[in-house]
């Protein structure tokens, strides 16, 4: 029996990102410019991010060097150990090898940080003062909060009011990082003064909250904004989790028949899977299993095509699943998978069947994470529990068929800042949220028409 | 420079504890039965505790074994890293080397995971079905929980109903590990009703806690009681953390100069420290700094006598450090540290000059707590922030001495459930207490006059 923890020295942490955008099965469509329908180019995108991360977004180099002062920091929590879940196995008497690859243990308690810190980076670099963002339940906020503390930066989050008022801890902690958080929408930008000027007791919304934070960036010449997922450079960021998994599985003498994670934006599944895509692609066989909520059916029950990323119509065009950008999820606990897109490279995977999409419902998915506590301790973020789901699925499937299959759980988070929806969960007050085909279907009809360049 | 992190393997992982007790430097006065005056046998201990720790509280074994189901346990969290301090070394521009020794990282975010788990693991051994214990802010009681969970008892944690009300997470995270959690006084027990009769609204002490848990468990014949901290076998099953200390910074090439770690009830710091007290007695130069709230001044304003642990005058006498019995400690945020007594192993050793003790004002601790978070990333507990405060305290020294000094944090937990105070430090809320030495001596009247047995 092998070792239930898997720990790389510094020394053996990846020096590289790995870039997937060489070695996909087929060519990225461009973003698009609304505006002119035509793909956007690097000035399009430079009043708002740094030309360094600009260049990272449409690199064709498949390795690029991670900075020292950035392998610094990531040694901060990385890397980040890799488990062997055996009581879990035990528990459910299957034959079948379980890992989870711990990211829990960042100081913000989940992936987030490892593209925050680049991001912090190289705008400081680039002599940027301050970086604005948005933040849903606060994961991503909280990890930028971090990010431009450790490099002396100014930040500031615009965060969704409705989270604000109702999960107060993670706003605290980003204040305690030394960041202002705003609960938006705001009067301190126009699209804020907009929605409030219609309705002053507006919740908020993602959308709203990336229309203030771009505008707030776009107005200020030391100001730049910063994304959390769906770009390719953040996912690009997030491959140092999958490098690392892939040496660790190879110092447990294994190699991954399974690998699930959960999708919100996708940069967590991305990150952990990507640098295992070309071996499937040259022929390996392995499962690579992105969950989704079935309230926020995005891969399972969207269509592949070009859409906005804000409700607002402000971001480019990207082609991706989408349920259609004014798509209102339903109000389920697991805030980080609320997001009716996805990132490009990982909707082109899942278009060409690399990557397989399932959706679970969040009261089974919460009874998984349960099962995971009450056997491997460790308390999972709800955005985790989907992919715990599919794990135990899996491994209860190999205990029919007694296949003894490795199945590698992408742990992107704890679940500290969410046990009122554990106590909901615990008190059976949960509730499950399928939409209707109608609903579906109406808000597929808000995707623009567009002629993709060269089809 | 080394490594900023350094971490043992598995292997690694010390295979016994250390027993302090045969290398004392003087007797450990036993403790006293209050009915009769008398030194306590095992017989006086049988019916709250099994038979393994009663011997290992007495025990004159310099090491004693871990089982290899502890061992097993161990490994969803340890060994436990320890991080060089480097940022905050640069930010302090001090010449000293700061380690700090991180214990977040159990499931339950502290160091008393690594006590209840032996803890609930010779109970199961000896037939016990149910544990019964007490708990204030709720550290102790998720992690006896989780304890109780991974080795299939039932668990019965008495919540002190202030807590209960006021910290609503930590109650969900032990009911999450599958454990009852009742808000105290509760109608359950004699103890708890006497108090409800004289006062229905009766918000709770740790006092009552206790006198609900031990009757409990007293009173049924499948339950036993469990203490998290202040016992001897308690203190013991904490020195892994010492253990692997030493051997992390023998690979660091470092002696330690300073070790500092806060005190509630004795076992965090004394797990940390106490395998390197014989090497101070043997003759080398190491400073053990005992850091606790002025808000409760155990240490430093408390008496060395006989006293109860708890209010209800329910438990055997110890001989200790005390504020006497009925001390009602300021409201601060560190509650793991509001306990008017401490652990006699600790005490004596204090008493004896072997260890310093310090306290430390709640703001000032808060303040240390966030040049940490905004150096390091991570957001300690209020209980731990104390010893961080005399840490950069020691560095400032250094600054001006120009010493290289290594100094050690006794990092025993993460903050994340403590974001309301820390809210309250960065709006300028927090109130510093400082106690009257009016009301010091009012308290220590209430201490019992007992004879020393032998003395």
């Amino acid at each position: 029996m092998g070792d239930t923890r898997i720990v790389l020295s510094e020394r053996e942490m990846p020096q590289r990102w790995y870039n997937i955008q060489p070695d996909l099965p087929a060519p990225l469509a461009p973003p698009i410019n609304p505006a002119t329908g035509k793909p956007i180019g690097p000035e399009d995108l430079a009043p708002i991010f740094p030309m360094e991360l600009i260049k990272q977004e449409v690199s064709m180099e498949r390795w690029i060097d991670i900075p020292d002062e950035i392998l610094e920091i990531y040694k901060l929590w990385r890397p980040s150990p890799l488990y062997r879940a055996l009581r879990l196995e035990k528990a459910l008497k299957t034959p079948a090898r379980i890992y989870y690859k711990n990211e829990s243990f960042s100081p913000a308690g989940s992936h987030k940080p490892n593209t925050a810190v680049v991001q912090a980076y190289y705008n400081k670099k680039e002599g940027v003062k301050r970086i604005c963002t948005e933040t849903g339940a606060g994961q991503w906020g909280s990890g930028l909060a971090l990010a431009c503390c450790l490099f002396g930066l100014k930040c500031t989050v615009y965060m969704v009011r409705i989270s604000y008022d109702q999960k107060p801890y993670r706003k605290v902690l980003i204040r305690t990082w030394g960041a202002e958080v705003f609960p938006s929408p705001t009067d301190k930008t126009n699209a804020g003064r907009a929605i409030l000027e219609k309705d002053p007791d507006s919740s908020g919304s993602l959308g709203i909250a990336i229309s203030e934070a771009v505008e707030d960036a776009a107005s200020h010449d030391d100001a730049k904004y910063s994304l959390g997922s769906v770009l390719n450079h953040v996912l690009m960021h997030q491959t140092i989790v999958g490098l690392e998994l892939k040496q660790q599985l190879k110092i447990a003498g294994e190699e991954p028949d399974i690998i699930a994670g959960c999708v919100g934006g996708g940069s967590n599944f991305a990150g952990q899977c990507f640098p295992f895509v070309k071996d499937k692609l040259d022929g390996k066989k392995i499962d690579f299993i992105a969950c989704e909520p079935t309230a926020c059916p995005t891969l399972t029950r969207g269509a592949y095509r070009y859409d906005f990323g804000d409700t607002a119509e402000l971001t480019p065009l990207l082609k991706m699943y989408t349920l259609g950008h004014r798509f209102i999820p339903a109000p389920i606990h697991a805030g980080g998978l609320r997001y009716h897109g996805n990132a490009p490279l990982l909707c082109l995977l899942v278009n060409k069947g690399v990557i397989e999409a399932r959706a679970y419902h969040q009261k089974e998915a919460f009874e998984a994470a349960v099962t995971f506590a009450r056997t491997e301790g460790s308390l999972c973020a709800p955005e985790t529990s989907h992919c715990i789901k599919a794990a135990i699925d899996e491994a209860l499937k190999c205990k029919e068929t007694g296949e003894e299959k490795c199945i590698v759980i992408a742990y992107s988070g704890h679940g500290f800042f969410d046990l009122a929806s554990y106590e909901k969960y615990l008190d059976g007050e949960l509730i499950d949220y399928e939409h209707p085909d109608e609903k579906i279907k109406e808000a597929l009809k808000d995707i623009p028409e567009i002629v993709e360049p060269g089809a």
